[in-house]
């Protein structure tokens, strides 16, 4: 969290904010009677009144209505209560909400009122959960710019396109919210934002309800401050039992790769990874080197192939019907993908299941692989925004993969390390994530 | 078509009804300006008032907004023009719909306004066609019964989930409609109807906007009656070039196989298959004998699991605010689906890519695979449907699949062949299944 949440949250000596805790404490407050709902909702929105001008968070957000759910989750029967009870959580914009209005960062759909939760938002509210509101999101979840700003840095911006939501847990107006990523729309976002991104395994929670961009890897996943809070939403977003604070047994065997894409790091990520593989290497973790296949670098351009046939496909109705309100960036794109060939987005994706069949070698003896996970440190909004290049791999490859706040570059802002495991390893992921950041401590 | 299309249809010696005519042929004739949108609409309209109180196949329909959306199209400008202008089409109602009610056969949406048109709907009406109305599904597009009768035999039924789309297109009510697919929800209406399903490679039409069953499987596809029309759909829903009416250069190279499921096929379907292993053969088709690796009997169980857990998280909003408007068979899924471990699921989803990852042998050297489609012939509505199990497997395994009308069985009613081709070879499979057409001729 930046330094200027301690300042705030915590003014003059008195106990740190409600805001401020994690949503598996809040929750074990709630239920020991602690606190209430109402009082940790009232500290995300005094957090939020105070800070919403600068940040931008927040796409739509009605205190009174959160308010008074928070009063009558509190008035609820102990008996039957969920583990989320009274939790408060960030929606991204382009996920569905039937009581706040979904936009999908698009002028179009300002307003728009959908007749259901999507089951990211409907399984965590069953549990108890409360909706504090709907965050900022970049054009249907695209590299367009937003309004957010980051929240280290008012002059930087948080990344697209969970932008929203890694701003408002990164400073501290929320303790967890979804996001989705289809290139690096989450992770990228919390390592400029110094908060936890984790992006499953593909698949793994239900994506019913959220604008589509490339269907065949949209993730939809979490941003958060704790890895506990990312396993105790795990298990509601998937309906299993709670395993939450887990340990290792043992050193993980880790993997290190620099990937093809090293040149494009800039020295902050780059000293990341290599403080990263050394502090490990001394905290006894068996470090492997290793090297992508070379196929992997073909996708990039395959993603740019689904990127613009899946989306000139899933925006058919606005660009039917309301072409202009759609951003020039966006209709390129449109374009781009109305005139593809169809056997060049079928060889897309066989190159994708191609790389996808080499994944069992390459995380052969590894519980995880540490790789970079941005260029650098957070940059400003007149900045162009580069290629999700680090991240999008993964996502493609449909690893479940986290960034982690474990370090900061030349100018103090958070710069994050990207684990990667081999799929439906989230849990392992966690568990090592919870051991990595024991290692290496707060970013320095 | 049933024989009353033909009498009632063409009435008194008098030319054809329009209804009767493929989407192919609507097209052109608007086209050359020897029909309209309204009389072609108008004709369907006739055809339905006629029949739906017995066939009972649309769920909403607004007649008088259908005639006006007609009238308008054949106002509108030559130059532009879409491939499908003044082409009426059915859209089975799991699929959102901005200008009539998406009810996904749940009680619980009755009367349900989206806020938007999915892509499977949006791109035809971008081409100019019209949507003449929704076609009834069964609740969530499951195996729940369904108020439509066979259009061939009012006493039985057409087969969930896509019910609507099937008994519609057979009648003579409109040339084309849009069905859905997890398990058999095309193939087997079609075969119970006596008319075309396609089922294209899994995630070929975007899914947005479609109410999900299981995911990683549900597919988008066709209920036609002719092959030109699925090729004319296919090629305006994926945004290419139409390619209609191709022929082969030679005779294709055709596998056999009766699957591990050959006890389950009564009689008429077994002779179905045999009579066109025959035949073809006697056509010059390069015959083989093929059989399904061992593997492929697990996929039942797998879809079972997957069924359980992918409806449980994706109905999340009605369990947890309706749960006493779904049904007491689903309300069993989504208890199952909620109390099953994440290992367990997950060993379905390996389970899955285990046997996709055998399909390249299987198909070597064969351009489609004739399999079993039905048990046999449409049943009543009183007996028990059965799993399934002949159409779920290429489901599963995201191959095309394509139900032909080419036999009947001992009742008269219709029994179709099921033809399977290698993933994202659906032009060829469509072009091998007009030749397969030819050389059956009509069922007899």
């Amino acid at each position: 969290m930046p330094k200027t949440t301690k300042k705030t949250a915590g003014a003059a000596g008195a106990k740190p904010s409600l805001a401020a805790l994690s949503a598996t404490e809040i929750a074990r407050r709630i239920a020991r009677s602690e606190t209430t709902a109402e009082a940790v909702v009232g500290a995300c929105l005094e957090r939020i009144i105070e800070r919403d001008g600068a940040v931008r968070a927040w796409a739509s957000l009605d205190a009174a209505r959160v308010l008074a759910e928070a009063r009558s989750s509190d008035e609820a029967p102990r008996g039957g209560r969920g583990l989320l009870h009274g939790v408060p959580f960030g929606v991204k914009d382009i996920i569905e909400t039937i009581d706040l209005p979904t936009g999908y960062g698009s002028p179009i759909w300002t307003g728009n009122r959908t007749t259901i939760d999507a089951p990211a938002v409907a399984l965590p509210r069953a549990a108890g959960a409360i909706v504090l509101g709907k965050t900022v999101t970049s054009e249907f979840a695209s590299l367009a710019p937003t309004v957010t700003r980051n929240p280290h840095d008012l002059s930087r911006i948080p990344a697209p396109s969970s932008a929203g939501s890694a701003a408002a847990v990164a400073d501290g107006q929320v303790p967890i919210a979804l996001g989705t990523q289809t290139g690096g729309s989450i992770l990228r976002p919390a390592s400029f934002c110094g908060c936890i991104g984790f992006k499953p395994t593909y698949a793994t929670i239900n994506s019913a309800g959220v604008k589509p961009a490339i269907p065949s890897i949209d993730t939809i996943g979490l941003l958060a401050r704790e890895i506990d809070d990312c396993e105790l939403f795990m298990a509601v977003l998937t309906s299993q039992p709670p395993r939450i604070g887990e340990t290792l047994s043992g050193a993980p065997r880790v993997g290190i790769c620099r990937t093809h894409l090293w040149d494009k790091a800039e020295p902050a990520t780059k000293a990341a990874i290599e403080d990263t593989a050394a502090r490990l290497a001394r905290a006894d973790a068996r470090i492997a080197e290793v090297t992508l296949p070379a196929d992997f670098a073909g996708l990039h351009g395959a993603r740019l192939t689904l990127n613009n046939v899946d989306r000139a496909l899933a925006y058919s109705h606005e660009w039917r019907t309301a072409r202009s309100g759609i951003s020039a960036g966006m209709r390129d794109v449109i374009e781009a993908g109305l005139r593809t060939p169809r056997a060049e987005y079928v060889a897309a994706l066989r190159h994708l299941e191609h790389c996808r069949a080499q994944l069992d070698t390459l995380f052969d003896g590894l519980d995880v692989i540490v790789v970079p996970c941005v260029a650098g440190e957070a940059i400003p909004p007149t900045a162009p925004i580069a290629d999700p290049g680090f991240q999008e791999l993964w996502t493609m490859l449909h690893t479940p993969a986290i960034s982690l706040p474990t370090h900061k570059g030349p100018a103090g802002l958070p710069v994050g390390v990207q684990l990667v495991a081999p799929r439906w390893q989230d849990e392992k992921l966690l568990v090592v994530s919870r051991w990595v950041l024991e290692k290496l401590g707060p970013a320095s």
